[in-house]
């Protein structure tokens, strides 16, 4: 397992990790298999979405603003910061991608993101290879 | 890694593909260890739900329009599936499914679903063996 | 693959299954790894949160009730409990979590709980090991 950090610009913000996965690959030494990308907070996930246009990451994290406001009355987690966990619980915080040849095998639009939801943050990332084909 | 099509009916549908999986099995070489079914779309998801009673997809799918709707008026993304995006970005694009002696494990009630939202389309989904016990 | 039992203590809860899964590592002989934690349940499913504060559940819960009303006049399936399998289906139904030295790793701050949606009833979770590093 390696891990990687990620900075996030913002407090909320679908940040593109695939190059850095892909230059992690040689360092995992992981040529055929699959590419387990794991979050290891609370306020921040991990998911595969479109890459070609940023407003789907846009629309994305306004629903989930409405969805999951910020100053729900009935929330009693004290940190201030309850939309953030509810938000990456149902994004979900890992994603088990195939990789074949050394390079990620995504859809033709897909990127993996970084799903911030309560930055800006220095954020981590655990990458393991998994046995597969 | 093999991929197999599937074909979805409407714009929005819980297609079941557990008879396709089991079907591709034998070509995967998947006796033991657990099965990676993942969809190469980001407007089209999998996951695993009920499989007796069809309502709960149409009870699945109702409310996701109902939460994620088509037109809501602060999207823009300009391909007017912004929707699609959503709902797949909710209910995930892959599922990890244990494998004993060449059957899918699954629970008494769970079967395995492509989930549509931007349909009717010819779908893939990309299925790996992965290694365990 | 082995699994344990959790009983749940009311219609809804997290119940954090932490504890039973690293007791669970030297029966499956997982010391470096990854394991898979799967609820074969269509209303109930497993998910990654935070642990220290017991609100973050409670706020969890409490915004799903809101997102996924227990009695919408749109749902057709029959049992009563359409809302418990779609909050499953958001929440996911198992996860993926990187073994190491014979201990789960998870982040500061995240704990493994099952999602009860339908109980208080006894629940399963199978667990397999899969193989990486």
């Amino acid at each position: 397992m390696i891990e990687i950090e990620v900075k996030t610009p913002s407090r909320e913000a679908l940040v593109n990790v695939t190059g850095l996965l892909e230059a992690a690959l040689p360092e995992l030494g992981l040529v055929d298999g699959l590419l387990h990308v794991y979050s290891p907070h609370t306020t921040a996930g991990v998911l595969i979405q479109e890459g070609a246009d940023p407003m789907v990451a846009h629309d994305l994290l306004l629903r989930l603003r409405e969805l999951f406001p910020h100053g729900h009355p009935g929330y009693r987690h004290l940190e201030g910061n309850a939309d953030a966990h509810l938000k990456t619980a149902v994004v979900g915080n890992a994603v088990l991608v195939p990789v074949a040849g050394g390079r990620l095998k995504l859809g033709t639009w897909q990127q993996v993101f970084l799903a911030e939801f309560d930055g800006p943050r220095r954020r981590r990332l655990w990458l393991s290879q998994v046995d597969g084909r």
